[in-house]
């Protein structure tokens, strides 16, 4: 079994190489904050029991869990109740597309999304319902006017827009196409799984998802957010723990909790810093030849940027930059390992090719972003040289 | 902000009187292991960016991932790229249950499973398919050649077996029972859950899922093992990662399998010293009056023990036992918060109320049990006392 074994003993083994690496990927898998890792190892200790069971321990780690529900519920604008931990972003967007629109089969079957939602919502409104898309303009923002005239038709049973686009960072107008739905007495299901601790979020909607391991807290744990007064329908096989069939790990819920406030508190310094350093990636960028800089220059995630360059394959140039000690995305953050063009950027009518996206972390340095700055003209250039000189 | 901050800082307040306390509640959700925690932390240094990316983050994480399934796949005695992470127990057992018995649509839509499998399970079937339960004896165990007919006849999807019942400790007929199938031509799952890292698992099963979360690993993840010549369809939105829809936690994954390596390699000592422990446990209970001492003496697992007490309220004998420093379970593990009678024990015909089951960790000393045997008769009495004098 020796072959098989996970090495504890010498963890260098495992990760050489990590000196010098610049780590600029990090939208929806962000390191974890080190208050996050501190309240995980407490909480492994104190809340590693069943929070349903009635002893002393069942009730510390019930604790734990109502203290993380409360933490981000405060956050969120929510109450306490209205907030639900699952087994992940993926996770909450299928339950509460499935959910929410089976609670109104009889208004209708109609499920409302812009064209950039994340993948795994548009493939739930697929499957619960007759998925319905309003188009988005070439920033990536959604046009609202045929949202809320989307939301007037009877039939609809949901309408779902994100926050803003984790891929190019376009926020969108939730305030707007929640007043419409209001009116019409649609529920507005927001995807807030790119936005929720790096920018302010408006508590225009009905559900909410967020993502911890966007925000620096831990894969594995999701978060939803349910207003009282929105009716949901049982999916799935349980009763009990409809959003996190056989419950949720109280250390990954605690940990996301805990990233959350810690994120909160510097917000916004945060936001305006990593602004500064984005708006100068893409000024910088924006003197590579044949390159589009995608996404809404103003209304965006501060922390985001993307690019799409002609003549690039964007594989090779995210191995090129790889090579070269950069770690960036690259097409639709949700089919990363296809390098399938990205269906965000095809409803946008930009280039879906030799794209490359740049997520910047709380700790990425105004140096870091001038090392990339200066690397990538010449990545560029000599991904562009191998093709044309049929070497790919 | 400052009521709902989960306090980090002093994780003593959140934790007070752990000091003496006897756990005997470790059923499905153990302690870690310490090399889980271990484990748990480099990959969070090492593997927390998504293991799908393609830049060196990306391909670390990927490796943990692979190491991990690996190390599972060894103890189970499965083939790597068999081994798929969940996130959770129920989910494995729900994906399962739905995935295989929907690829076999055209022979039937009988799904069998004994009477006392798990509730995820028994619900899954239900939603699943045509639900057909097979009896078990007094002690538990399922009736075989009431199976093994019951696969024969024309129109089974699935047949679900546990490896052995969390609740009463009795393990169940799997190698006869996959002959049978095998025969028939009828995929049989295995819940494992309650026993991988505890005794040695069989071979003879075509979808496993086992539950880290029980062997000392982390809650959050589960594992289920598919046999490559097993048919599955695609259940829910998602095409990628069916089983675990948006990736898993690669720290959870790899936390989990560090942990299963760690209880094989001292598994058959513990085995044999838990198995005398219970042992004890179960004869000295038997001397308490009017209780009832549960499951197969002989064919069972060696951690879990289990008694009903007639005049005896369950949840009354669990806060008793707590107020005296004993942790214990009670009822159906599935449902301890309600309470609510164990179908386990239904399907037994044996008493439902005034149950109590100890699962004992590997941290469990030969004391604490003594302990837990000295003040279990006194507990008893003094609910059934206040029983008696209508003060519950």
């Amino acid at each position: 079994m020796s072959h098989a074994t996970p090495d504890t003993a010498t963890p260098g083994a495992i990760s050489p190489g990590t000196t010098n690496r610049v780590h600029l990927d990090n939208g929806g898998r962000a390191p974890w904050h080190p208050l996050a890792r501190q309240a995980f190892e407490q909480a492994v200790a104190d809340g590693w029991a069943d929070p349903r069971r009635l002893h002393a321990e069942g009730r510390r780690a019930a604790r734990l869990l109502d203290g993380a529900r409360e933490a981000v519920a405060a956050v969120l604008g929510a109450r306490a109740q209205e907030v639900h931990f699952t087994p992940g972003h993926t996770a909450s967007l299928h339950a509460a597309v499935a959910s929410a629109s089976a609670a109104r089969r009889r208004a209708g079957s109609a499920i409302l999304t812009s064209a950039v939602e994340r993948s795994a919502l548009l493939n739930a409104a697929r499957v619960a319902g007759r998925q319905s898309t309003v188009p988005v303009d070439r920033l990536g923002r959604v046009d609202a006017e045929a949202m809320n005239a989307a939301v007037r038709v009877p039939g609809a049973a949901l309408v779902a827009l994100q926050h803003a686009n984790g891929e190019v960072g376009t926020v969108q107008p939730v305030e707007a196409v929640h007043d419409a739905a209001r009116a019409a007495g649609v529920p507005l299901l927001v995807d807030a799984g790119a936005s929720v601790g790096h920018v302010a979020v408006p508590d225009t909607w009905d559900l909410l998802a967020a993502d911890p391991a966007d925000w620096g807290g831990p894969a594995g744990v999701g978060v939803l957010a349910v207003r009282q007064r929105v009716r949901t329908a049982p999916v799935g096989p349980e009763d009990e723990d409809p959003w996190a069939p056989g419950g949720v790990s109280v250390p990954l819920a605690f940990a996301a909790a805990v990233a959350l406030q810690a994120v909160e508190a510097d917000r916004v310094a945060q936001e305006a810093r990593r602004r500064e350093l984005v708006e100068h990636v893409r000024a910088q960028v924006s003197r590579i030849p044949d390159v589009e800089v995608v996404g809404d220059p103003d209304g965006r995630l501060p922390h985001v940027a993307t690019f799409s360059f002609l003549y690039v394959d964007g594989e090779a140039l995210v191995t090129e930059l790889d090579r070269n000690g950069f770690a960036v995305g690259s097409g639709s953050a949700c089919t990363a390992s296809t390098l399938e063009p990205s269906h965000v950027l095809a409803a946008m009518g930009v280039l879906t090719h030799g794209n490359v996206r740049i997520a910047l972390d709380r700790g990425t340095t105004a140096d870091e972003v001038d090392r990339f700055c200066a690397v990538l003209p010449g990545a560029v250039a000599r991904v562009r040289e191998m093709l044309a000189v049929g070497g790919l």
